[in-house]
């Protein structure tokens, strides 16, 4: 007997399981790559081995992904120089036209017979709490995922990986701040099903600790905690914000209340068109300010945690110089922008500075004596304690952007730099000169959904 | 041996102690008012006496001073109505061009041989626990200074009352919020010259509980207490307010830190004219916004608890709106004026109203399906809780003063019909036809001192 859910999970299905055409396909690609790489390693003077990890190697993948990840493990007391030399020159004998990329090793990406292909060098470590580089761990959890996943379960990860996706959580890079494969799986063991995972995240309430192993050997500070089964030190939800477990809470309970309708369709909102922008702008009678600047060439795991440091950096100093700060967003392309909404662009001229009571006489009448001549209105009193109306250094939160004390907010320290190297300041519909860049990331803004 | 205060205070007293001519003008009139007033009573239909109260009685009155207050007491059980009557056919037959003046009953108030004279009837109480009106006390508190008050100690009282006329905190009314005569008195007694009193009080820590007789049977909510030596269970202090207090430790450190420059004479500010009013606005910045309405015909006791509660009720109400308060006043002359200053005149036409987190299931869904096809911004979510951005009601703030909505405000009860009865709403340079009616205490509102 099947209900509502279940059979809308099977209309989904239909759409996002592969095909035997593609499977069929996958598996002959996977058999010539993994050959093609065995024969390049078995010429390395060194002793080493290849596995296919990956969705493709768990039978978790999507429909129409076509990405395939080969590790290639070399023993563990390597130098970490000769493990990268080997691995890139494995990469480009197996990917040819492949090129260089960097995580914490370099490693060869390239196409293979028209699938993408990850050549990634690691060490083979005896345990996972062990590791060398991050990339280590994959296949403990590679060895786990099969050791541990029936092969029935295959299609309820697949319906995990898209609602992610479609709600926009999909990914542990440190833009998405999201679920990492590995994390959709772990959940799927832990709650048997998707249905599962979405009744019990309906209910969460953060923190929520999971520990499927049962060997957890410390506290985190995240909303959600999935202890690595195979490291009892980590959390493999880290890197997860505490807003997307909300979301992915909110979009829970939506796909319960109306499965048929939910949309597992990833769909980017339309980019906003100037005047839509113009008009928000008008109807909320904020003062919106941008800083836009040329994004400096770090990779994005790098560039968007400067981001929103510098984000919450200049807005604390905003907030300090008396501009309250209705929203604030940061976004990145070729050039990166922060962007304040602000009460009021101007504030008054003096601001409120209260000193100590008059009873603590002492600092009371230091208080007094350094502004009793001062340029200030005051000392005087208000209840028990003395006050001045000292002058603000920025009256004008534009002139206060463009002015050197820009700098005295935490900043990221590549965006230092690059606030350096020169930003312009756009203010209320200046702020238009962001379409088209960002017109996608200002309809995310100014047409917010959960 | 004298030193610099003691030579500084001599010279004080050479102004403000009475001449002895004044002295005799003072004696003789007495004897003339008392003589024709017991002359009325005995003439009374019903048993009462007569009794010279005031720093006239007590030798604490200051030079130029021309003030008498003579009570006249009635048996403990006469009926309200009576002690009424008799009080004002005394105080008419004294006093034949006095005119009626209210207190908790009415008394006559008059000139008598170029005296100013009160003629105030009370009931002779056993007790002054068991007074029947507030002026009842008063012939007790003339007991207990002319009892413990030794001559020698005249001239302290005299200095400190003419010390807190200086810094405008003389008088136990309700616009004044200051010092009584009789807690003067009960300062000296306590300290033993004024000298003493302002030593002391450069270092209170308030709240500060002083109780001469060592009775008190109660606990105050009071900046200062001092437990009325006739009453256990009343502050002598009650209407002093903590910034009256601040401002007696204020300028009790600057006596005593320059006896000689410390000015005794009471000094209004400059009024403030127009043009330097405008240039206290363009420096400052704000928003300066004046409700200006015609002043209730109530008694200033009345009137100005109301106007303060009525300014903290608008400046909340504002605030609530949005608008940040930077300073706020209340004058009242012919007409009354509640003075604010804000950050700025308007504010966004979106306000952020905070949801609930998404994990308290049931609020949270029921906060999402309110706002999911209302007319705001959201819902979305900011970290782990749902927000809104909604229409505010008001986004500027002369426009909010203007509308219905201002009487959502809590305002003093004569003061709604006052503002009900029509009002108008100045703004920034608007704010200078407050002068000249209110040119000096504009003037202490924009040059403010302790």
């Amino acid at each position: 007997m099947t209900d509502a859910f279940d059979e809308a999970m099977t209309a989904v299905l239909e759409v996002v399981e592969p095909t035997d055409a593609e499977r069929q396909e996958l598996a002959e690609t996977v058999d010539r790559l993994l050959e093609r790489t065995e024969a390049v390693v078995a010429d390395l003077a060194v002793d080493a081995d290849v596995l296919l990890v990956g969705s493709t190697a768990r039978d978790t993948w999507l429909r129409g992904e076509r990405d395939i990840d080969v590790f290639v493990r070399f023993p563990p007391d390597l130098p970490r120089a000769d493990l990268q030399r080997h691995g890139l020159a494995v990469g480009e004998a197996v990917l040819p036209d492949g090129r260089k990329e960097f995580a914490e090793h370099p490693y060869v990406t390239g196409e293979f017979d028209g699938f993408g292909v990850d050549l990634v060098p690691c060490f083979r470590v005896e345990r996972a709490t062990e590791i060398r580089s991050a990339v280590d761990r994959t296949p403990f959890h590679m060895r786990y995922v099969r050791e541990k996943l029936d092969a029935s379960l295959s299609n309820q990860v697949r319906l995990l990986k898209q609602f992610c996706a479609a709600i926009d959580v999909y990914g542990s890079d440190l833009r998405t701040e999201g679920f990492s494969g590995y994390l959709t799986e772990l959940l799927i063991l832990e709650f048997g099903s998707f249905r599962g995972v979405v009744e019990a995240a309906a209910d969460w309430q953060p923190p929520v600790r999971l520990d499927p192993e049962d060997h957890g050997l410390r506290s985190f500070d995240h909303p959600l905690v999935v202890v690595d089964p195979t490291d009892p030190e980590r959390n493999v939800a880290a890197v997860l914000s505490e807003e997307n477990v909300a979301r992915f809470q909110h979009h829970s309970r939506q796909v319960l209340a109306d499965p048929f309708g939910f949309r597992f369709a990833p769909k980017e909102p339309e980019p906003l068109d100037t005047a839509t922008l113009e008009s928000h702008l008008e109807r909320r009678g904020t003062t919106a300010i941008a800083v836009r600047f040329e994004a400096p060439a770090v990779v994005d795991d790098q560039l968007y945690p400067q981001l929103r440091k510098s984000l919450a950096g200049v807005e604390r100093e905003l907030e300090r110089q008396g501009f309250e700060v209705v929203r604030a967003n940061a976004f990145a392309d070729e050039s990166a922008v922060l962007l304040f909404e602000l009460a009021t662009g101007t504030v008054p001229a003096v601001e409120r500075h209260e000193g100590p009571p008059v009873s603590v006489r002492e600092h009371a009448a230091d208080f007094f004596h350094t502004y009793e001549n001062a340029d200030v209105y005051g000392p005087f009193l208000d209840g028990g304690r003395y006050v001045v109306e000292r002058q603000r250094s920025h009256s004008s939160a534009v002139e206060f952007l463009r002015s050197e004390a820009l700098f005295d907010a935490a900043l990221g320290s590549d965006i230092v730099p690059a606030l350096e190297a020169g930003y312009e300041v756009l203010v209320d519909d200046g702020v238009t000169d962001l379409c088209p860049e960002f017109a996608v990331a200002l309809a995310r803004y100014f047409e917010p959904r959960p």
